[in-house]
């Protein structure tokens, strides 16, 4: 073999998989609708929470539904103590987490919102990333649902407030109660769980979260002897007898046309489990305060098909859907579906204390309700950039640099050309890729005349588009001559500020 | 041995060591701090860029100075394709890598800011967290130092817009160059560095890091044989002759009473240099960018004794330095150093592309600087919490969510009691941990009579201070009777909010 020199190895350029660079407007849209949702959690009484992006493995719990990788879906590390650290993937577990380390010095209720990045260690797709935000309100310390009430009305404040009108959202309530009684109905309850009914009792859970992608047909196989999916894989079935499994789908379609009609057929199916009952009950009063605050059947509805993934749920769960399309990757107009969801987690804050603490809250995911409100509204960035002090003569840098600080001083945001400014068209062709509104042109003989030529960028390329006489001339009508010490006057009436 | 029951083991409730929550006020002011500053950046021409807080290891390179701990103080963990990943250590590594990963379609000069917090495997201490916020504004592709005199310009502008006077603050000024240059003319210059050369080299860079902390005696000694520190610890010197010594130790100390004089000692010293010369050379012109544009030796001056820990620097490097005192751990008052610091690193980007792309920029440590001016303004929490609609009666729930989302609607922050409404002394209780400046009070008979009960809590607070009369007397002053329709006129003119 031979024996080659080795070139240095050049590191590679790139995001890790599933993760993204976010520019300009994205960043600043996320921003402002972070903004606009933290002030309604505010609003209604709420105090901000920032946790870390790093907790123990042991405080976050293993709680992330149908996850394709190992460490429960987490990104984690060995500390130098040997404890296990990992990016929290949620920021309900962090809240848990936070209450029961400070438990004493905390009045209950304790409300708090959150909002920040999160973190899944999952197989990254299009539009799937493995980092996203999200936007929290949490109610710890409320035992009965009124806390649940609040959150939805507070959801349907917040996509109002995003400019979704009333209809073309709805907010979706379910109890897992309910579902608990249908289970309890057909024995495979909590309190009785042997090895196979447990087996059952999960497949039939997660058969009925893959409801909304597979439909009624194939959640029905699930339910009974299993089913094949398109890859030809095959999925064991709960293996439920008919009876069973025709509850579970008389569940599933329990909808009627009012929450009232919805609640009385729920009610037909529970009779005879006390806990299904109670869970009805807690519906009917999550309704009844919602109309009696002005949110009726066109915002709040009870939907038996939302059951929530996270395994932490024990009572109400709500989820905000978009009902109308948005078109996918192939152009098609889709249901948008699901962009928030929450619920009851009464016994995630006993894993540390051993107290039971209730607790109540709802996840706004942030980044999908961008995705969806983009595509609706079709908001372009029409935003300007800085007005440009163009480099004519390197001796004079002293020079444009006072003009481009009194600039910012008059409140204008503007940048002196920093690139080689040797070639001048080139200065130009800059300011019109950073949507220059006005670039500033000065050479020695200006200096000597206390003059200052002003271009205006946007007269410029409108005049440009008319097909008329010669260029010159055109460049001349965009271009104006003032005193020095006219100067931002004169940028501040070419931007429209006012009159001059 | 016996065989026992176990218990099921609870996880601990504790944020990991090093990390910390932040919650209302803290986390406010550091987002307004983050607003403030970033729209300096704004305003100067810079657009936003957000990466993620995940970089893959080869990406984020080895720059970090003097660290204690092994994988070079990054947090990093192996990606199911066995890539190496690592969360952040400061915002420059990801620039670099977002622009070669994007060069084709940048524009040059490319001017970005980006803020977030950023992740160190450090041992924690007293004040000394593993995540922690920058914000940063960075000018790519700009060969000159116009780019690194307008960063020092903005620092002045951020500080001053953050009520940081001029004199409380000072920008310092330096370059990589200058100390390359003298290190070059005692024979330890970058060129020409065998092994032992390099080790020397080596240990006088780091010895030049401490003089902050250590003072030039004892940095003297780390030049030639060695010290013996507070442990009983020694740390090999540099072994440097003494003439070796005597340069670089008139090099630390040629700050003069003005920058002219710092620059005509730096000059003396420097000649035979032709590096050196081209460092003294690139000051010069930094401070004349700045005088001119009106930001003299008042706000920036040249300092020597700066050189920044971080691997990656080349050329100007600058320190924003706090010079009044802030009290210490020990109530004694001691200059706080060091907020933002930055600098030119004009082989970060080749790293990945192979060719030199200039680059210079600033970071600002937003929480040391948040400390700083808190420590000095103690400001206050004077925020007040929300208007509280307190449960006379559980049956009148859906009645007070009616009152409750009405004041929402009026904008005025407010929320239902949520907690166990039996013992309404814990309802007042409540409100008063919260800074409620209004509680509502209404029981079945308000509810017939048409009648809301408002009371001061604010006004109640205050008269319970009076030396005077029966407290009851004192309640009844702080409440008042209105009619259900007259509720948000009569709560906003307690809140202060125009005439009534």
């Amino acid at each position: 073999m031979q024996n080659r020199m080795k070139k240095p190895m050049r590191p590679t350029a790139v995001t890790p998989k599933g993760f993204q660079d976010y520019q300009g407007f994205d960043v600043v849209s996320r921003d402002n609708m972070l903004r606009s949702v933290s002030q309604i959690y505010y609003h209604y009484g709420f105090d901000i929470l920032e946790t870390a992006a790093v907790e123990t493995v042991e405080a976050l719990g293993k709680f992330l539904p149908d996850v394709d990788r190992p460490n429960q879906g987490v990104f984690s590390w060995q500390d130098e103590d040997d404890k296990w650290l990992a990016l929290r993937y949620d920021l309900t577990a962090p809240l848990a987490r936070f209450y029961a380390q400070h438990r004493n010095r905390l009045t209950l209720p304790y409300r708090r919102f959150s909002m920040g990045p999160v973190w899944r260690n999952e197989k990254p797709g299009p539009g799937r990333f493995r980092q996203f935000y999200q936007c929290d309100a949490d109610s710890v310390g409320v035992p009965n649902v009124t806390a649940d009430a609040e959150i939805c009305m507070m959801l349907s404040d917040i996509l109002e407030t995003l400019g979704i009108s009333t209809g073309d959202y709805m907010i979706k309530i379910n109890n897992r109660k309910i579902l608990d009684g249908i289970l309890e109905i057909i024995g495979l309850g909590k309190a009785e769980l042997d090895q196979v009914s447990a087996r059952k009792r999960g497949v039939v859970l997660r058969a009925i979260d893959k409801l909304d992608r597979l439909g009624l047909k194939e959640v029905s196989q699930l339910l009974g002897n299993g089913r094949k999916d398109e890859s030809g894989d095959f999925s064991v079935g709960a293996e439920l007898s008919t009876s069973q499994a025709e509850l579970v789908t008389a569940f599933l379609e329990a909808t009627g046309d009012s929450s009232t009609k919805t609640l009385s057929n729920l009610s037909d199916l529970v009779q005879g489990s006390k806990i299904g009952l109670i869970g009805l009950n807690e519906i009917e009063e999550i309704c009844s305060f919602c109309d009696a605050a002005g949110f009726g059947q066109d915002k709040i509805v009870v939907d038996p098909t939302v059951v929530r993934g996270l395994g932490y749920y024990t009572g109400p769960v709500f989820e905000a859907q978009l009902m109308f399309g948005v078109p996918d990757d192939n152009g098609q107009k889709r249901q948008f579906g699901s962009v928030a969801g929450g619920g009851r987690y009464d016994d995630l804050i006993k894993r540390f204390t051993g107290q039971e603490i209730p607790a109540t809250g709802v996840s706004i995911g942030i980044d999908r309700l961008l995705l969806a409100l983009e595509e609706v509204n079709s908001t372009k960035n029409e935003e300007l950039g800085p007005v440009l002090v163009t480099v004519m003569d390197k001796a004079l840098i002293p020079y444009y640099q006072s003009l481009v600080q009194e600039l910012r001083r008059s409140n204008i945001r503007s940048e002196m050309f920093l690139g080689n400014p040797k070639d001048f068209g080139r200065q130009l062709k800059y300011a019109d890729l950073r949507a220059s509104p006005v670039a500033i042109i000065v050479g020695s003989e200006e200096v000597s005349a206390g003059i200052i030529q002003i271009k205006d960028l946007k007269l410029g390329s409108e005049l440009s588009k008319e097909i008329e006489t010669n260029q010159e001339w055109k460049d001349r009508r965009a271009q104006i001559k003032v005193k020095r010490e006219d100067m931002v006057v004169a940028v501040k009436k070419i931007l429209g500020w006012g009159s001059a």
